[in-house]
């Protein structure tokens, strides 16, 4: 089995070519595969294959996208989208030669997402419209943070700081009000360290804190340019400084871009005596 | 530059052919290697060199051991020996045809080690004879536990629990009197499940709690079997349960052998753009 290794930021996966979608990835694989002791290690796996060969399910989206990202958590369960993620792997379709640099849909359990790269550099992603929610508490470390909720699909929740938020302790899951965030909520901390510049650290629901988080980025950066008086996010372009590196968003004033680099590391074979 | 990825008891490395000793390894190009999320990650590097590759300060080592283990830390550094990681580089040696099965010498920089291996199964090495310096203390968690100091080489301190190993809480790291142990200490903590059957966890000075430890397995089983009457080590085979898996100590009187799986997972190239 081929595989490429390759991070986003440091969100790290695990991709494994499979066109003809003939691979039989299981649940227990996808594990074994990102043990970061016992196997190779990453957040996840990025199975790579043709669309039409996803089956009926995904047959509509076959004529808007050739390839399909079949993302799987580190624990082998079945994941939508994942903003570094769909990165990640436009980047190794343009390295491999499977699609040609440009601009391009990319098929996904959570619909289309149109990338936009180069042969090299940095990879860009439409995320869709963040949708402000109004403001929304969570408490860490004994303290309690005022911040803007916003959906990207999933539940966030983007608090400012004063202090650098390199100081703060995320060592233990933020605690927040269940009837506000019935579906959990991932917590963003962020201050701004210049014009349209942030510095954010991230607490992903059901995983920790995490060194970079796709949707979290596009949401702080939201949280931080919305309008007091619309509640509108106007157009404009941030940087957010996050664990894992710098990524840029941008707001058109219809969708959300989510740009940044996309590394590939390493590319080889998975041991057939260890399979 | 080719790389195999392997572990033994989830005491995981990068595998660096470099026969000729040709190739410039550098902290930082190690540091990136073991980086486990913008790299491959591994606990440390082995570079496989031939000893007569190693230069005049290794030169008497050469009519000894056809190999030498260069073994490097995840930061960087130079490190003398890991019993984990010459297991997994004999492996290696028998895999890629470089070394037939049976019973040869490693050249390290803590000297040869003899290993033992069949073409494929459990690699065996020998660690030396402990040597047991009498009792000790540490305090973990807000309590103190009294157990063995044992060298390997390097200092040991082997307390037994009444309770599971795994009820223990080990983030922290334990405290000791450093004039009992003025280059640090690493300290186990262990309880017999079965007959010579020991459940073990070990917090290693400088990286906290590990899934293995090779020297921290024989120290002990050392201080599991040291007669108290005779403060010797009787002849036996032990097994010791870690967290990352199952390894055999056995003394024969003159030195201690451990043994136990060695696995390659898988193996392929770096990316020069991304070196």
């Amino acid at each position: 089995m081929r595989f490429v290794k390759g991070h986003g930021t440091e969100n790290d996966f695990v991709i494994v070519p499979d066109p003809g979608g003939s691979l039989d990835l299981t649940p227990a694989m996808v594990a074994r595969l990102c043990d970061r002791r016992a196997g190779i290690g990453a957040d996840g796996v990025l199975r790579v294959v043709r669309t039409k060969a996803m089956g009926d399910a995904h047959a509509a989206a076959a004529d808007d996208a050739e390839w399909f990202m079949d993302y799987r958590n580190a624990d082998g369960s079945v994941a939508e989208m994942c903003g570094n993620g769909v990165r990640v792997f436009a980047r190794y379709l343009v390295d491999a030669g499977l699609a040609g640099p440009g601009e391009w849909n990319v098929a996904t359990r959570a619909g289309l997402r149109r990338v936009s790269l180069g042969a090299t550099g940095d990879v860009s992603v439409a995320m869709g419209a963040p949708v402000p929610l109004g403001a929304g508490q969570a408490a860490v470390d004994g303290r309690t943070y005022t911040g803007v909720r916003v959906s990207m699909g999933n539940p966030h929740l983007a608090c400012p700081v004063d202090e650098p938020v390199a100081t703060l302790d995320l060592t233990r899951a933020p605690s927040f009000d269940p009837e506000v965030f019935p579906e959990g909520v991932n917590v963003e901390f962020f201050r701004a360290v210049g014009d349209r510049h942030l510095e954010m650290r991230v607490y992903e629901r059901g995983c920790g804190e995490t060194r970079s988080c796709g949707t979290g980025t596009v949401a702080t950066a939201a949280a931080a340019a919305i309008d007091p008086d619309t509640g509108t996010i106007p157009e404009g372009v941030w940087t957010v400084d996050v664990p894992g590196g710098r990524l840029t968003v941008t707001f058109d004033g219809v969708t959300s871009h989510l740009s940044g680099p996309a590394v590939l590391v390493a590319e080889g074979d998975i041991r057939s005596d260890w399979l």
